[in-house]
């Protein structure tokens, strides 16, 4: 049986008794180790479940699934994914080669992003299209989640903003020359997230373009949402872009139109310096 | 402290280790049974924690919220929700109060419908806003959740329809002559939920309107996600309409645009009638 494991938000606790029943049942276990990371590291989660777990990288992933899948017929592998297992398309890959094989698989779910992100104050069933926010470089500026979060806002929705995480990349340089070294771990923060999007806004404004957010638009930074460090800022863009959450990961969350309820929950977690900008939505229009 | 614990989906052991631990550390512990409802009782979970539950129906959790929040400044109490604590605005409502009153609030999370439906092969960034079906009535009759599903559809985008649940409910009759007598609980089948859409796209049909779906599209019905005899059918609405998935509860989702790999995704958990629909979509449009 492959077991296909969904670790949750936070730390080595946040895994389900369902979950950590299958672990122990496990022959071997693998950690997926670049969609998403937990507050501790593979060492502590090896503590806790007091076995040994092999780091599953994009490579082992996507190109060695057949030495993850090997003798899941006659044995019990798992396959560790922080989240949920299927908040990533590459797992559905890993889920289609067993089925082809003839390997029975298992999810357990657990708690994601995607969920998760309601403690924030905001309703679920108010999130229009999740978008995601990729690293810039030099030459490849993509905006076209800008114009999804427009979308839904434009239909009165919020939008959940997922954030880049960069981690075994090879340098340009170094993949040219074909040696195996490798960057140190990048995760966009939710202030670099905003700075992209004042970015947008500014050059698109610039070219007469009518605009479906601005700098002052009511925004969410969520940082290691589910960890006993949690923070969750409430903030205009502009004041998002030079604030700093700690460590990763990161989500950003656009607001649309806002009930009076998540108004309510929104100030609860809002900085002192955000309450003002909540006020205002509360005398206008509910919609920044 | 108010500890709100997710539950997941499925049985007793879908709780986080972090949720459990937090669960024995109550003094009391209220379980709301309105929203939703695993496929156990409030006695296995009972026998399972090893300790007593307090039933929350929507009376005690709207009303008596005072109650449920009585001396958790200096006592721990717990609030076990189905899924994810976020799933239902009711329960920002116990936030805000808790916040209000002074009482220092955790959120232990858990999967939920919202994040676990992506087992079904459709990847959860490729869905649109979630619509919520309720039961129509002789009088009561809603049909705005079908022009979400067609916005969502445009977009290109799947939608998630959440099912109605009844429990605890009067007949007009006993209310009005003050009777607590309730009616059997009601969980609205993936079947009801087809046949309803079916009569909205009859109705509109004969009206001239041009249909943003119809009874050919592809949608998927799953019951009891997440626990061990969950099931998952592929098939045309026209199809789930006369389908038993069994026990609570559904879910039913309507595809937008598909892609190849959520094809191959969705031919896996296909019931044999539904494979050919999936190989007329692979010859199309990858959208019905």
């Amino acid at each position: 049986m492959l077991y296909l494991i969904g670790l949750g938000l936070g730390d080595a606790a946040d895994i389900t008794v369902k979950g950590l029943q299958a672990v122990k049942r496990c022959s071997r276990v693998y950690l997926e180790a670049y969609t998403s990371v937990l507050t501790v590291g593979k060492e502590a989660l090896e503590e806790y479940y007091g076995m040994e777990l092999i780091l599953a990288d994009r490579d082992l992933v996507e190109q060695g699934a057949d030495q993850i899948l090997k003798d899941a017929d006659v044995t019990d592998v798992g396959f560790l994914v922080v989240g949920d297992p299927f908040g990533a398309t590459t797992h559905s890959d890993l889920v289609l080669r067993a089925v082809h094989a003839g390997i029975p698989y298992k999810v357990i779910h657990n708690a994601s992003i995607m969920n998760a992100v309601g403690c924030c104050g905001l309703q679920l069933y108010n999130f229009g299209e999740t978008v995601s926010l990729v690293f810039w470089t030099e030459t490849w500026r993509p905006e076209s989640f800008y114009d999804k979060i427009c979308k839904n806002r434009t239909a009165g929705l919020h939008t959940l903003c997922l954030l880049d995480i960069k981690v075994k990349e090879q340098s340009i340089e170094n993949m040219m020359r074909g040696k195996k070294i490798f960057e140190p771990p990048r995760f966009m923060t939710v202030s670099q997230a905003a700075d992209q999007l004042i970015q947008i806004i500014q050059r698109r404004r610039g070219e007469g373009e009518e605009l479906g957010m601005t700098e002052d638009t009511v925004c969410v930074g969520v940082a290691r949402l589910g960890a006993d460090d949690q923070t969750i800022r409430t903030a205009t863009l502009r004041q998002l872009a030079s604030c700093d959450l700690g460590g990763p990961l990161h989500s950003l969350v656009v607001t649309g139109r806002l009930h009076p309820l998540e108004v309510d929950m929104l100030r609860v977690n809002a900085e002192p310096d955000a309450l003002q900008h909540l006020h205002m939505i509360d005398s206008s229009t509910y919609c920044s």
